[in-house]
């Protein structure tokens, strides 16, 4: 009786590793938010698959430990890597209710990763991931790690930088970012990362403050080594060219 | 004329990407760290290999720059992801002082997200990502980052935790963590992450300080939700189960 938690990566199922292919491979069901079941429709509809709408999360979860109770192999299936702002915590959360199965989480390309490969290279060196969504943190935990990791020179990844209900969040958390980054500090925006639409931005802080960004975003701060170079923005490892590195 | 760099993810090539295989298969060239050339051989022996050993970094990247604009199609490989601490920065800062070339990365699974796959879900939240090296980064940059990370309770992954010249490193950081951090804070150790010898530890961050790893460890010190749960290391994305989300 096992269970895999698989990270698909960003769009396309290219973007998957053989290995989380092969695990859907082996199962028996595969369950996930509709969404991700019809990207995979195609190539494992002869499985038994189980989608539930978004929001339903606690339930597909229950779900999908009952089904693996009920002895069969199933594969909770993800877009990016499940064990980010994903359902791999969830899972073991929920399991604890019943008896022990076999977890295995197989891993993705966190949305931080494919969207800085659009940009060039932001995450380099040290960086910190901030999701400014509030549904289930409080915005003044939001709001320290903001200022953490802006005090510390850490480049910043942002998931989640604006809905529908938090459309001023990604100017708020500038706001904060700038008591203590730079205006011209080199900043970038991916949309539909992996997907049709795929379009990268690189901006200065300041001209970040002023953009709206929907929420198919994800948003780039750099640090103080940040550069633009040639249109990418790339962020330095530290490394001096043409001393004794080279 | 194009440079692909691209991220293998870890140990073996099942952990690399669909796209990142297609990459290779359509290099006339592949370029990379010896290690990382004798992992493709095997599938990719037929191009052109181009391997150069560890520290030679910026020579590397010169080389594929360079056969690139001889009108060759070069790959260059990292393991993980090329754009976490990887290759990917160094490729566009050295590629400034030629001609303009197309330069496309291809994400892999970075360290930090397929350890946590190995350990459980320590990821779930707002994280740091903080290397220990001080080979290209002074010491007080890096205290200064695992105490702003520790202050806001980020989940903290450390790269590079040890190294023969660096055996107390972990140490110290774990002492600029505990003055925000309690010591029953559940930690994870994963060693040869995706390759023989794989192994994972969950432990406290008052053991983690008396504990010495090797420089083929990631280390995880979880934040103030993150639980063991049935030996697995377990951070709360902030659902209240039984609440109206299931």
């Amino acid at each position: 009786m096992k269970l895999y938690v698989v990270g698909l990566g960003p769009g396309e199922l290219s973007q998957a590793t053989g290995r989380a292919l092969q695990a859907l491979e082996e199962c028996d069901v595969i369950a996930g938010y509709t969404v991700y079941i019809d990207l995979i429709k195609e190539r494992f509809g002869h499985k038994k698959l189980l989608s539930t709408p978004m929001k339903k999360e606690v339930e597909r979860c229950r779900l999908a430990v009952e089904e693996t109770l009920k002895g069969q192999k199933v594969a909770m299936v993800c877009s990016g890597d499940a064990g980010v702002y994903g359902m791999a915590g969830l899972i073991y959360e929920v399991a604890q209710d019943y008896d022990p199965i076999e977890i295995e989480i197989i891993p993705g390309i966190t949305a931080a990763c494919s969207g800085a490969a659009v940009l060039g290279a932001p995450l380099i060196h040290d960086f910190a991931v901030i999701s400014l969504s509030d549904l289930l943190t409080p915005w003044e935990q939001i709001e320290k790690r903001l200022e953490c990791a802006a005090m510390a020179d850490f480049v910043m990844c942002l998931y989640n930088p604006s809905s529908k209900k938090r459309h001023d969040y990604l100017q708020k958390a500038c706001d904060l970012v700038l008591k203590y980054k730079n205006g011209e500090t080199v900043c970038g925006i991916v949309k539909n990362i992996g997907r049709e639409g795929e379009e990268a931005t690189v901006l200065t802080l300041s001209q970040l403050r002023e953009t709206q960004v929907d929420m198919f975003s994800t948003v780039y701060i750099g640090n103080s080594t940040t550069r633009e170079i040639r249109g990418s923005m790339v962020t330095s490892r530290g490394y001096r060219l043409g001393a004794n590195n080279g």
